[in-house]
């Protein structure tokens, strides 16, 4: 749930002079992502997304997300395409805030997972995987390995001492056993069900470039396979992963090595999602607009994973 | 800002094959109204509105609100129009609320209020006005001067001593001098800016009808002189004023007993909302959701109105 910055009919109509998209015939705050103030808006033209980019993104990001999303774009990538103002630029400021204007993607995320989800989402993450291949520009991922022991210090005070080890030990595990061998490339680092749409059950689109980086490509897949394949009491669905990497394999197959690597992979990426809900945790009013996720969930996924030696474990 | 009830693909997939408007493309959340879940909705055939209704609206109030929109629609005013289902009725259930679909109204709510806006709402009040005379469904106002004790009861533990004996007063004083021979009927009871919108500088629709009830007909004039006619700093615009009552009497001639009585009027829609908005105020937690709206603004405003004697006195 979001709209943090109000934007004025007049503030709009000074902006969306500099496009050309029409007169701007609706706007309407809308209720997804944490991260930024989005607005649905409607122009004589069509619908627009329009995103106003709060304190979490760095602007000197913004380049090579909205780059990335214009090279996805052009390579057939169904993602918010940026539109680019008549100077060429597709970032000016309003209402104090770096903005942006996006086509908008039709379809719906889907909120119960199904195994029939996982198979297309295995392949549009390949498909991204190698159409960001020749994309020229690098953002490290700063929520990778080297960012975890930051995030780890700044919550530990909050958690009993039995987490406080186990989680210590994971911390240095990682930093001695992280796989640095691997494919790497442009991952979209985030695709959770809010950010794919189906439209009459056919995946339409991917959304939400903002945790895009550079990185190992099969940990995109190791998200994935925690994003998608666990059933809401985290028991582990070998279905829905089967579906997720044969998609995956259609387009892009993965490599001995990095099918290998998974089971650690995947137990790093629980570790990441855990370190980062449990910093949001402890440092969000529970009262405040933006809606905390449990910890909880990805500390279950993070043993599951930690019990695992090789996919077989896994029934793959 | 709302969304409180979440709708997931496949309950608003069996909602809507009650319907005749196509599939779903998108479903957006959006941040409008504080009182229910709103959602812009896409279908194969169009953008539509989707409400769910949620605790502070009774549901045996829906026949009178859906229906006056209905009513009002049929007459030429541009509202959300409800779309009714194959069976007619136009409130279903979904998601374990109340839920209805109306058209989708293009424009924009005027953030900063100029005088340019105030003869196009006056025009657009007197509109509803004369449309909804012969309205058959009654709703009598729960806001109205029967309902202010019960507030003011419901917050007075938390404001101070001269503020308490300056409200009890107005209370007593409303409770004996309240006109009852106006001209009544139904009214919108909450026609504030961001009810309103604007395209290209022309007044293209009024929402949010789910204040509306039958009361005096100027009361609802004497709503809009305090929600569009006063500055920032809280100082009256007796151009605005003006332009407000030269709309409405285009449309429908103000008597001379409405006139006289609107300062009265006035003042206690005055109180009215600083009583609603004290009462939000002492039992909303300030992290909420829901953003509180300060009562101070309509303090100014009650004792302005009751500084004065006459239209005279506001330099009308």
């Amino acid at each position: 749930m979001a709209v943090y910055t109000e934007v004025s009919d007049t503030d709009l109509e000074a902006f969306l002079a500099e496009y050309d998209i029409g007169e701007a015939d609706a706007l309407k705050g809308v209720a997804e992502g944490v991260e930024n103030s989005n607005y649905l808006l409607t122009t004589s033209k069509g619908q627009y997304f329009l995103t106003l980019y709060e304190k979490r993104v760095d602007p000197k990001d913004l380049p090579f997300f909205l780059g990335l999303m214009d090279h996805l774009s052009a390579r057939g990538i169904n993602c918010p395409q940026p539109i680019h103002g008549r100077d060429g630029s597709a970032v000016r400021t309003l209402a104090g805030k770096p903005a942006a204007i996006t086509t908008f993607l039709h379809g719906l995320s889907p909120r119960r997972i199904n195994v029939g989800h996982c198979g297309p989402v295995g392949e549009a993450l390949a498909g991204l995987h190698l159409a960001g291949k020749d994309f020229a520009l690098k953002r490290p991922n700063a929520l990778s390995v080297a960012g975890w022991r930051p995030l780890f210090e700044g919550s530990r005070h909050h958690i009993d001492k039995a987490l406080d080890s186990e989680l210590a030990a994971e911390i240095d595990f990682f930093e001695a056993n992280w796989p640095s061998d691997l494919p790497s490339g442009v991952i979209h680092a985030d695709l959770f069900n809010d950010n794919v749409f189906f439209l009459h059950d056919k995946l339409s689109g991917l959304i939400d470039f903002y945790f895009a980086c550079n990185d190992l490509l099969a940990y995109d897949v190791a998200i994935c396979l925690n994003a998608w394949c666990f059933e809401v009491d985290n028991a582990f669905n070998a279905t829905k992963a089967r579906n997720l990497l044969q998609g995956y394999d259609r387009v892009r197959k993965l490599s001995d090595a990095e099918r290998k690597a998974l089971p650690l992979l995947a137990r790093g990426s629980a570790l990441r999602f855990l370190l980062t809900r449990l910093y949001d945790w402890v440092h969000t009013p529970p009262n405040a607009l933006v809606k905390r996720k449990d910890p909880q969930e990805y500390l279950a996924k993070l043993r599951f994973h930690r019990s695992t030696n090789s996919l077989a474990d896994y029934g793959l």
